[in-house]
């Protein structure tokens, strides 16, 4: 069974990981009508979460971008397992991003801009998406970034295909 | 005209509240199709905030667990008055919270638990959701915490039995 | 081609402004069923941001009361844009605001409630909407307040009527 957008990923040099086990006692995706939504995502790349701290202190811009970029591969790997394929999202309708804030950093649009750009990139048109992008003073194990994904799915195309 | 979700809570040792008035220009709930959505929660019992200050400096974690508790009964106290009965709640989609955090505190999730917990228990599957976990700055009044809950309603079941 | 919501707004003082445009790699407006949503606004003024800096501290109450104004007017346009008329708004859904705030400030409730009361006179009983009123650490571009817009749209009313 072959997914173009995880190939699509590939070419773009990402990998989309296991989706990570939530940290709390709630799940990772729900479903109402055609809308999926995912909880709050951190930058974890297997156990590990890979930006921890404020950016604009103990992180750069530059580092803060990757941070989104894990959060929202974890999220679309969530989607993924949940669709039981990535082309069956229709369109992506919205991205929460909580960043973990510095006094003074007032840059989180940048920060969420890589990652705004790869959904645009794997969906194209139907990636282009609604956004928050607010500076928050704390989070959950000092993750840099928090991130939701919020995606129509497409209720026509069946969940598994046989390869046949 | 009994209501078995509301049994469960006070088997688990709960009662619901009267749902609070909003605490400003806005309502407590509203539906579309069959989403329902809550203006964000605050710890109140009665006309009091049962848990004010921050957590990590002003408050333990454990009495930030009580706030969140409070405050996601009054969301469930809301959401009934609307549907009629807690029974017609098919899904719980979404939690989301916003902890009043002091500087360095990163266990929001800890302190969320609790509440995804007693959805859980009074919802079964049903009851399991997705979740935001955000640590802010300032909330209204200073509150410990404020959550937001969305529902997906039966629409099927109508809003109010004759006992007959 | 009349729109009696831009004409109450007319009377009420305020003029719709055009809509700003994303400060990111996001749009502005996405919808699934009859749900529109909006990304984060500022306040914006053309291509000014009208407040920013704390709430509490560089900012006075009322000054981010017209911060939040101008931020919902600039929700109002796109939806409008999106929508091509404000009379198709069925109801209100929902207000998310984040109000970029000093330490100690707690009233984040009065700063949005002039704009919840501006679509309450807009849009009567279908204006009145559930709300989240959190105080964030940081916004983008230093704002004093970001707003996000929730609408239920009328699909029975054609997006655009010809003059006849």
């Amino acid at each position: 069974m072959t997914d173009r957008i995880v190939a699509k990923l590939k070419d773009l040099g990402h990998e989309l990981p296991h989706p990570p086990a939530p940290v709390g006692a709630y799940v990772s995706v729900k479903q109402i009508g055609d809308l999926v939504v995912t909880s709050g995502q951190l930058p974890f790349v297997g156990k590990m979460l890979t930006f921890k701290g404020k950016v604009g202190a103990a992180l750069q811009t530059e580092e803060a971008q990757f941070a989104a970029l894990h959060a929202v591969l974890n999220a679309l790997a969530h989607v993924r397992q949940h669709l039981g394929s990535l082309e069956r999202v229709r369109q992506v309708l919205r991205l929460e991003g909580f960043v973990n804030s510095a006094p003074g950093f007032q840059d989180q649009t940048r920060v969420l801009n890589r990652a705004s750009e790869l959904l645009g990139r794997l969906f194209g048109e139907a990636g282009r998406h609604t956004r928050i992008a607010v500076g928050v003073a704390e989070l959950p194990m000092d993750a840099a970034v928090e991130v939701t994904l919020w995606v129509q799915a497409d209720m026509e195309t069946p969940a598994a295909e046989s390869p046949a």
